[in-house]
């Protein structure tokens, strides 16, 4: 791995203890290991070949993503990484990865912006053939600062809604110069992560934070794309009754037919107990709904941004406010009613003082689609544009243009596989006469 | 309506007391008119416009349908119909029907083939200008017997998967002369018709048809699209311990995802009491299944076709076989264990001996999809090749090629809207505010 | 068998085709046979010996009482039977069972009154040494006009909650002369056949009887006993949302903890889609109620008797009447909407058109607690009173005075570990040192 | 309140800060408060006279008792307080209580013995005319040291199943010497406290402190009392496939007819994906067990006792031990499998590093039954025994004798009540012919 040439050093020259804190982010990344099965079973399985790549990373640099770096460095990449946000670092974490022989960590926890940016160039000047980006500080950085290094990398992936937005309308203005694999869209990660990992954490994280329970409550739910439907499911499970509100009439009908109450959020605001959004919208729930709610509610959100929760109106409607309890913040109205806030609005499940994050079986299934993201950028690697030679479909590998790519099926259906393995399950494959049938028509009519 | 050149009379002249039959069928029609609001509000509200429009329809002829024909006829459309089943016409509803001012009614149960044709033949005689098919008769005919007429078809509409695939096959060929909806595969249909609709109607004739309960039972659903999720969901909410097999990676993991126990079909046929195929799949259970399975287990399906269950090979198999109750087939195997077929293998929500059909709710959004694509084509019409005038964009009317098409998203939308209307819902509205956000992503980064 | 000194013969004596008519009955018994397996263990594991008993029967004459009488027959019983009431004997079935060697059956469809009692005395000519009762004709039939049989008797069963209560009242009168078991109050008959036998059944009667679905329907059930818990808990996996009314105030709270919306009568009046009654009371949905219905409101009752729907009141209400399906009427109030009255607002999962009675499962556990107690009987009887010698408890057999018995726990357990082992559920067994760990609370402090 | 007499000075004379103290403890107090309405109502409504009571508690103290010991207080008692166990006290909350004028705290986190028992008799120095305990050390060292109290004392409440126990002991031997009521057996308590309380909070605290997820996991529940059906609810909620072992046969049908899977541990040993343990028995998890299970399963336990998983024989098996997240303890066995024990198998709700006990909602519903006890000893008074005058039922009090008392009904359903009207949930109320029905059976028959 090159040296980079600015001032940021790896982490483990920049901490008091890193023997220590090395220790403490192996245990952690230990346990992470153990559970996450499927990346475990591309390491074991020797299906990812690595040799002669270089891959940069910008994530959260935690315990989860340290089994994803570790996973691609011992299938032979070099890993250059830091973090995607300065607050979401474990410093011992970062400590533990660069620790490793093929792997060095710039993150820190709590830098300032000139060094986090730093770490990211420090992360460029190994210059990667292959790029993992959550939120595409990474991608962007490299064609604002250093384009002469475009034509070496083969492609990169995404891991979140917001990356890929940012690289949609890169596209758009034709300035993205390689191939991006918008992880986050995969139906693996969509329906798992959000139905299922955001649903049961934002859920135990209020339940957590607040110490109350969920039986009987008027469980609000703004929103039932697949966060909210995996919220309104899991507080269902809980023995809530749940209230969904829409702006869509399918998707208002489709929560009417589970069984759901379905209203306006002016009618829901009088009746919850707990409103979680989940909409990705801004403005959801605002003054005129918080002046009819009652007193001692929760309010939580689960979508990507603070911006769900009007927290600007709320405080200029309130006589006071202060933190009742680590992680919430009650306001107190004119007449008497106090509103609870968790998590400053932000994401309940990530952002509150008892977060861990996505549970680590839904981060295995989102990172290893990024694992086989990557093996698929180096086995066929970007087509044009990139004078990467020998890429071609004759011999069966598939190559990709500059551009927002998703991803091809098949992988994420591997990765599926994968887990199902990893669980011990078996499932049935098609007869040939069954697959003949359903290419064939004709038997129906 | 111009008057049939065929041999076919309608209804009212073939029946030995049609009063009776039409006070009969006038019943039938009555319940399930209180049940389909949304009907109700398209005939009320005045949406629907037809004078000058001729519709010719090949449906099961039974009180729902009715409902369907009776809300064109009633928006001023002139409306031939006949079945597109022999079997499934109630003659009481027909007649019933053929009262109408503006209906013709053919359909009568129990003809033979000549017949059942003749009355289609009758159908197309009066010159429909849009054409309603379930399974895709009336076009077929229309184009085969009666190409003169093509030209004045504006385009029609097709309910069923069966129908939609044929549709494609002479699209294919080029063959396709005027534009057909795809009714069949609008999210309204999908989504509430195979998951509620099926889940709930395919395990109350199996209850029904067979005095036993599911509580406790290893139910053994085949296949996780939307029907197998609709009978795993209600199997799950009546105390069953539900099992699915698949051969979709990303299904089964989904299913196991859910909580269900996921194997294959060789695993599950030793531990099942209940088996529901859905698959859409010919022998999903086969002679290796077969005889690893318990004593007195149930076996039916919910797909489209009887080709689900091997039944050829569950009699070559059986030492003896016999009706045990009306609806429910024995088959006693070598060592002993009684397996039992119900409704002959065909979708047991449909054809077995207390069927029913679909619930009138569900049939509702399917129909009104239909009346509102009929209105679509009436005021839009379709584009090029078939010489009707005056369909251009420029007048806010859309125009549709000969082909198949999907629904238009807005109309399955109406239809949502409609039905929360006429469940006394209301649900937001996006802002200015919240509409400029959505579409403007700066905002999040 | 003694024989029958009154008028009336047994069946086989008094149908037109009797050969017919007992394969006919003999091809539903065995349909039973086949789905209650608990009965079939005792069958098979010889665990009944019943020479020299006479058993008496007053039970609704189907195939799954007939597969009781069976069994107890080919343990070795004399059995004579006759029905409870005129109205449920399967003829069929009533003369398969009197074809048996060792049962003759009296038991007749919609005979007069003389004939119904005659049939009972018919059965008291047997001179039973145990009765079986389902309702307690039989019983009280004994005392008032065969006294002089009564020390001949060792004891009895009573499967109903009527039969109970009016036994009670016989023994607070200290008229009852022989040791009577209440099998209906014992767990394994009330928290199976209440919560899920009448839960489903309930349901799938209404889904049948009226084509309509559940999914979206506010399902209103009144009463929150066993039956009112396995109808919400039902119709909640149906996805309907369940509205409760109750006049208990801890079992509101349950309902309202397990997330269902509790309120009363009147409220739900308003928004109910479907109406259940469970209370077991009367006068639970009234004029006041009717008046506030939405049109094409659905009203059934799971209750024991017809009276917690004011059907007077209705039908003073209404400006018409009629039947509108078979077993649905309509109630047609004077602003227009209507009502829909399922099985004329008797029990709708016994007395709908579509009925079968309980599911056959329910039925093995209930019947099967029946063959147990009257082992129990057989084997210890009763003390005193009666001039039974040699039953005392010296023996290790119990013994029962005259008057109403809870079946002992340990009968009601060894039904439960029969059930499971007829399902291949093998469950662990308390170690030495868990039993005195139980039994020693000093270990806890 | 008499001064105590022992070495034992209030919390505020023991902390360094205790004005500090105070304003922390005060803020959890008050988030408790306002989430616990039962209490407050009884607060609001005045329904507690208790001027000239002196009330002694020993109990957990941390915010929600200390909403009891205020509600009692702000009701015209003087109360001491102490802690039930030294490991459970918040300082700052015994600080803040200490401030009121009308309590005085004891209670002080991690004190040795000596202190501990100091502070319980400081308790009994202010001659307490009411105890409430939780675990039964206050009531028996009033009975041992100072049995010359006794006399003034009207009587006690005792929360936990182990203090109940304990006193049904002491009964037996004759020398309990007031009434007591078992609190702990409500309806109220074991319905909603154990169902959702203990369910809800066992995988919060399981998936917080292992950053994992439910969904699709096969979680094994041992026991299926009524911890054990709210864990397994709620696991089910949550979309675990879930798994019940049980020694009693009753209970094993419920839970497969609730659709679970039902083994023996040695069979769910091999596939379980998380144990929870809910009987209240010794030895539920043991080596032959261990020896069985997958690598990675999480071991928790929700039974009173740190009984059920028997740690002594899995450290025995272990090679290696080690902490590998807080709260979780790794074992790993000589085949490579590593078990993770959580919460050192005590009470995984309760002693997690993340843990704050039940839900206040769940102890706001236990200690307004405490509060109203209190009431009902108070007004009514014990009976003989303890010299205490006109407590007689002719004026309409109850009076109890020296022993173990359930709790009356009607204050178990007063306090349904109350909980009904906070959550602004009417329910109906029986009519007089209603009333008069349920009591005639005539009608019935």
């Amino acid at each position: 791995m090159s040296t980079p040439t600015t001032a940021v050093r790896p982490i483990s020259d920049r901490l008091d203890d890193p023997e220590a804190a090395r220790e403490s982010g192996r245990t952690k990344i230990e346990w992470a290991r153990a559970h996450m099965p499927i990346l475990a079973a591309l390491r074991n399985e020797g299906d990812l070949g690595f040799s002669n790549t270089r891959i940069g990373m910008a994530m959260h640099v935690e315990a989860k993503t340290a089994v994803l770096a570790e996973t691609l460095a011992e299938a032979g990449a070099e890993v250059a990484i830091t973090g995607c946000n300065p607050l979401s670092t474990h410093d011992d974490v970062s400590a533990a990865l660069d620790a490793h022989e093929r792997i060095t960590s710039y993150a820190q926890r709590d830098v300032d912006d000139e060094t986090y940016y730093h770490a990211i160039d420090a992360v460029i000047d190994s210059e990667p053939t292959v790029t993992v980006d959550d939120g595409g500080d990474l991608v962007f950085r490299i064609h604002e600062e250093r384009p002469e290094l475009l034509d070496s990398v083969l492609g990169g992936c995404e891991e979140t809604t917001t990356g890929v937005t940012r690289l949609r309308a890169m596209a758009a203005d034709d300035a993205l110069q390689y191939p991006m694999f918008a992880v986050n869209d995969t139906p693996m990660k969509r329906l798992f992560d959000n139905v299922h990992g955001t649903g049961e954490s934002a859920l135990a994280n209020i339940a957590m934070t607040t110490n109350l329970s969920f039986a009987g409550k008027n469980v609000v739910v703004s929103g039932y794309g697949d966060v909210g439907r995996g919220v309104a499911k899991k507080a269902d499970g809980q023995n809530a009754s749940v209230i969904v509100t829409e702006v869509d009439s399918r998707r208002a009908l489709e929560a009417h037919m589970e069984g759901y109450d379905v209203m306006t959020m002016a009618e829901a605001a009088a009746i919850g107990d707990v409103f979680v959004t989940t909409t990705g919208n801004r403005d959801v729930i605002t003054a005129k709904h918080f002046e009819r709610m009652k007193d001692g509610v929760l309010l939580a959100n689960a979508g990507h941004f603070d911006i769900e929760i009007d927290l600007d109106a709320l405080a200029d409607l309130a006589v006071d406010t202060r933190e009742v309890r680590p992680g919430v913040r009650e306001y107190e109205l004119p007449d008497g009613p106090r509103l609870n806030v968790l998590a400053s609005g932000r994401l309940v499940n990530l952002a509150g003082p008892l977060s861990l994050g996505h549970p680590a079986e839904v981060m295995d299934q989102s990172f290893a689609i990024q694992a086989v993201c990557v093996r698929e950028l180096v086995e066929g690697g970007s087509d044009g544009g990139n004078g990467v030679e020998g890429s071609d479909e004759s011999e069966g590998r598939r190559t990709y243009d500059a551009g927002v790519h998703d991803v091809p099926d098949d992988l994420d259906r591997e990765v599926a596989e994968i887990k199902l393995a990893t669980e011990g399950i078996e499932i049935d494959a098609l007869s040939d006469e069954q697959t003949e049938y359903l290419g064939s028509w004709d038997h129906g009519t």
